[in-house]
């Protein structure tokens, strides 16, 4: 059983790091908004594959408190990474190894910056989750984890798979991590940009709109053009085939129900997004790669501006001023 | 003195109409919104240039009282303009030549189709002006109205100038319309769309962001080339200079103070907006004419979805369901 440092103990931490402590490791959640429920009544998951109900979680208010462990799983959201360093560092030991499951592009160089790249792992999850009232996370639907290793050690990964798939996920070892991060981006960018620069709409209508949809098909290829790009520049076999990607996203998104993305609910109820660390990075890596992605760079600005708009950050007109005003 | 039916009386049309019948011609307003308070105590213009007061006013419920003019002014929203053949019908004599002061691609066209080529005009209004309440009109700024005939005829376009300007327009007589209309969406594609697609926001942050400002000069930059691709189709000899009209267009608007489009107005009102007859057929246009507009095409779904959910007519996530939820 390993000593497990949860960083950042959102829905996404507070439920995979659960399946881990459900299993009998030593799981110890660094918390901030559901510190106190869970220190006095445990960490609730409810769930379609079975409810489950952890009475005695370690939980803690500083990674110092945790001290080094074996495994690290940074579940941060991008917007708050900025702090990852100094949250990682004190459950680091000679030994640690690190999991970055996060959205967004870059998030392993950085890491593999701070504290080497042997140690570092991507994860994608897959998953539909959020946290209730305190202490609950509602897991409503999907799971799979993909996960690779930042410098593709088949050995290393499959350490980790076997740990995983103990706990009881559903996790798939990726031969190569940045194609794989790249393939979860290719559905990403669209359906998070569009969910978002639609004014807060779910997957539903952009699949049926008959041009949100082309336009996200676009926003796919795009995607798949600068991960080519990418992954020719740094050296990687691995391709990813534009049809291939195209058909299985979109039947994946077409039985998906009217599924609300992430960033739409942030969006709408006026959290930060996750923009930079999806579409920022995406429009950066396509501009030094030299590969044209407009629809990308537009969604891009448009997702920033909304972001910034709905959070009072930028000037915005008022409703009362336009409806003074008509012509 | 000429006869003029000003069909649509909205700020556009009450405005010019105004000054039309304040120089002495017989104008007949068809109006809707403002009637009852125009019949009972006229027109206020307010304008920076000078207020003045309509004490007596010529408005009508229906064009079958107004009958056949020597003109007809169609200022008409192109959202509207579905009703135009039935209300411009009644007031076509043999010898009526029609204005369309009007947004959008393909106006003189259809009206060309339903009353003959000959007798169109097109005209468009750079203005900003809004109704207050009933029988008052805000012309806040601008004004200029560039004008064209249909077919180009120098001599007709010679004449409605005269008339204008001798009722005291800032008017200016374009030798080719259809390159004019090209020019004046090489503005309302960028700004209106971006406007709305931001969400609801003015010109001086399009300006001013380091991401929509890009963006802005490349969707005028493929207006530009549907522009020319349409002119050359159409043959045309009228060419549009790419960066001439985006260095003019940018100074213009740098220098416009944060000004409201009226399409961003409407969205944040909850109006419809023009966006069919503005981005939708330039988007479709571009189609036919096999120009690649992916900038165009993005704005367009964006805008038309912001116009649809903006408006209820499609599923939208709601505040308090994305409240409930956090990741």
């Amino acid at each position: 059983m390993a000593k497990i440092a949860v960083i950042g103990s959102g829905a996404v931490g507070c439920y995979y790091g659960g399946l881990l402590a459900r299993a009998g490791h030593d799981v110890r959640f660094l918390m901030r908004r559901d510190l106190a429920a869970v220190r006095a009544s445990g960490l609730d998951i409810r769930s379609p594959e079975g409810d489950f109900r952890l009475e005695h979680v370690s939980a803690f208010a500083s990674s110092e408190e945790i001290g080094p462990a074996d495994w690290v799983i940074c579940s941060l959201k991008s917007t708050a990474f900025g702090a990852a360093p100094e949250l990682i560092a004190p459950c680091i030991g000679p030994d640690t190894r690190i999991l970055a499951l996060m959205n967004g592009l870059g998030v392993e160089e950085q890491i593999a910056g701070w504290f080497g790249p042997e140690r570092v792992f991507g994860g994608m999850a897959f998953v539909c989750i959020n946290r209730g009232q305190p202490g609950v996370v509602h897991h409503l639907r999907y799971g799979r984890v993909t996960i690779g290793h930042h410098l593709d050690d088949a050995a290393q990964v499959e350490e980790l798979r076997a740990m995983l798939a103990g706990a009881r996920f559903d996790v798939v070892a990726a031969p190569a991590l940045r194609a794989a991060r790249w393939e979860k981006l290719c559905w990403n960018v669209p359906f998070n940009g569009l969910s978002v620069a639609g004014g807060g709409i779910g997957t539903e209508l952009i699949c049926r709109d008959e041009e949100l949809r082309p336009l996200a098909e676009r926003v796919m290829r795009e995607v798949v053009a600068v991960a080519n790009a990418d992954l020719a520049a740094a050296g990687k076999a691995s391709r990813l085939d534009p049809g291939g990607i195209v058909a299985q996203l979109f039947a994946l998104t077409d039985t998906m129900g009217d599924y609300r993305t992430s960033m739409a609910l942030d969006y709408v109820a006026g959290r930060p997004l996750e923009v930079e660390a999806i579409h920022g990075n995406v429009a950066r890596r396509a501009r030094e790669l030299g590969v044209a992605a407009p629809a990308v760079d537009a969604l891009y600005a448009l997702v920033r501006t909304a972001d910034l708009r709905r959070r009072g950050l930028v000037p915005a007109i008022s409703e009362a001023e336009a409806a003074a005003l008509s012509d």
